[in-house]
């Protein structure tokens, strides 16, 4: 495995892969790897002739009080977990690189990004769209990873290669979580043991109202007052919102009809956790 | 010759010649070609295995009391002149196609938009680039072909292709002009012979500018008084803007230092016409 910072060797490298008609794959990261991560990287593995991670915490997804300084960081247990799936480069390029002086060039989708974590994180889809076109075209892959953990950051993603016609396949893998329920999260570092063990509410609440959803339920606002409910006996929880949502609109629903998604954000002390639960269409048959 | 509607079929033969390893360049315009547009494409000719010509009216690159609905149109035309200049393809998709239902994804360039032209236009500039990372997408050029007739936008998107890391070349090529030195332009067609007359004083007051500067003048109000002084003597011509701007940032400058662009932007009725000209560094020498 080879790690490569430099983004001008990055995409000379990447140039070279297109001539010999390499399937390339990305796997973009933020690092800190987990399991989620390295399943993205094995989605890869299977798909792909050359899979390339990149690890790059982008200052421009970050809002001006968000973590970005404190992010935890570890290139050195990346490098060891990224090899023991097969991934063969390692780009981990300098902010510099990505950000010289008197850039000004940002990817904007409108409407998806401005519901469930872009109401409440003003300019980070803003962010993650302009990073993610800057990997496209460094490294060239024709298909490229997502965790659906981020559900609304994998429907911006879509939207905008389908818009710009990006030559790029978005593959989403599912969300990897521990066996009490906790989706994976590199900042489930911040949480305090009594924390952890609040937030397996997360996804309990969701599972309960997929069954409730299963079991007949429409409305919108009677699923959501069930998670609120469920969420709200956890004393260290805060609710930062709950939504259902179409699946590719991002936008809220009252009834559940199309294929939709339930987003929620809670706070426990400093930490804030996502997590979701895709709806498919007739969830009763 | 061939022509390509489709915007799938034209990604999917880009694919192929990438496979092969052809050079491809673009040449993007929105038709009703003249000799400017057939130097693009002579200059593409001479560089590129496989030359292809976009023709597309881009709606976003409009305001909504501009020209867009009138905008001259003559597909059949521009195929022969393409054709007699060795274009190999015409890429000429529908705005429906271009911009379906649900579009949402736009490319900003901040800073070097935000004068001359931008300023009273706002919103072009985005169109322009949304279209132009489309057209790179769907055509996967190495090389791209732009007129510095439209000194900002060259400007504007050689910014973009760098911060966005675009696997694209840019090419300027000059600004082609009548024997008289009105700068070729599909919106000339609008202008009374009368008009076509006194807007010959654009490209002459430029020239009175350069020459002034070749003489030692370096303040840049003085060079806008002798221009605007020049142009108001035509009783039909009403200046919009004359600036003189850093070439890369497109940022007025008081005084004559690095390379700096010369743009102007006149009225005759209700023809805008613009017109620049570049001041290398030392034009003394």
């Amino acid at each position: 495995m080879e790690i490569i910072s430099s983004c001008e060797k990055m995409q000379e490298l990447a140039k070279t892969w297109q001539k010999e008609g390499f399937v390339v794959g990305l796997v973009p990261t933020m690092g800190y790897l987990h399991e989620g991560h390295l399943s993205l990287a094995q989605a890869a593995r299977k798909k792909c002739d050359i899979v390339v991670m990149s690890i790059f915490v982008n200052p421009t997804q970050f809002g001006p009080n968000e973590d970005f300084a404190v992010y935890p960081r570890d290139l050195a247990h990346d490098t060891k977990l990224a090899q023991s799936v097969g991934v063969d480069y390692i780009f981990h390029p300098q902010a510099e690189d990505m950000y010289p002086e008197h850039y000004s060039t940002y990817v904007q989708v409108e409407g998806l990004t401005e519901t469930l974590c872009g109401k409440a994180r003003p300019g980070h889809f803003r962010g993650v769209t302009t990073v993610v076109s800057k990997l496209f075209h460094l490294v060239l892959p024709q298909m490229a990873f997502f965790g659906q953990k981020d559900g609304q950051q994998v429907a911006v993603v879509e939207r905008m290669v389908k818009d710009l016609n990006f030559p790029v396949t978005i593959v989403r893998v599912p969300i990897q979580r521990q066996s009490d329920g906790l989706a994976l999260s590199s900042r489930n570092i911040y949480l305090s043991e009594e924390e952890k063990k609040q937030a397996t509410v997360l996804s309990r609440s969701l599972r309960m109202a997929l069954k409730a959803a299963q079991n007949g339920e429409k409305n919108a606002a009677a699923l959501k007052e069930l998670i609120y409910q469920e969420i709200s006996r956890q004393d260290l929880a805060k609710i930062e919102y709950v939504e259902i949502v179409d699946a590719v609109t991002m936008q809220p629903v009252t009834e559940l009809k199309e294929q939709v998604m339930i987003a929620l954000a809670v706070r426990f002390g400093k930490t804030r956790l996502i997590d979701n639960i895709m709806i498919p269409q007739n969830c009763e048959d």
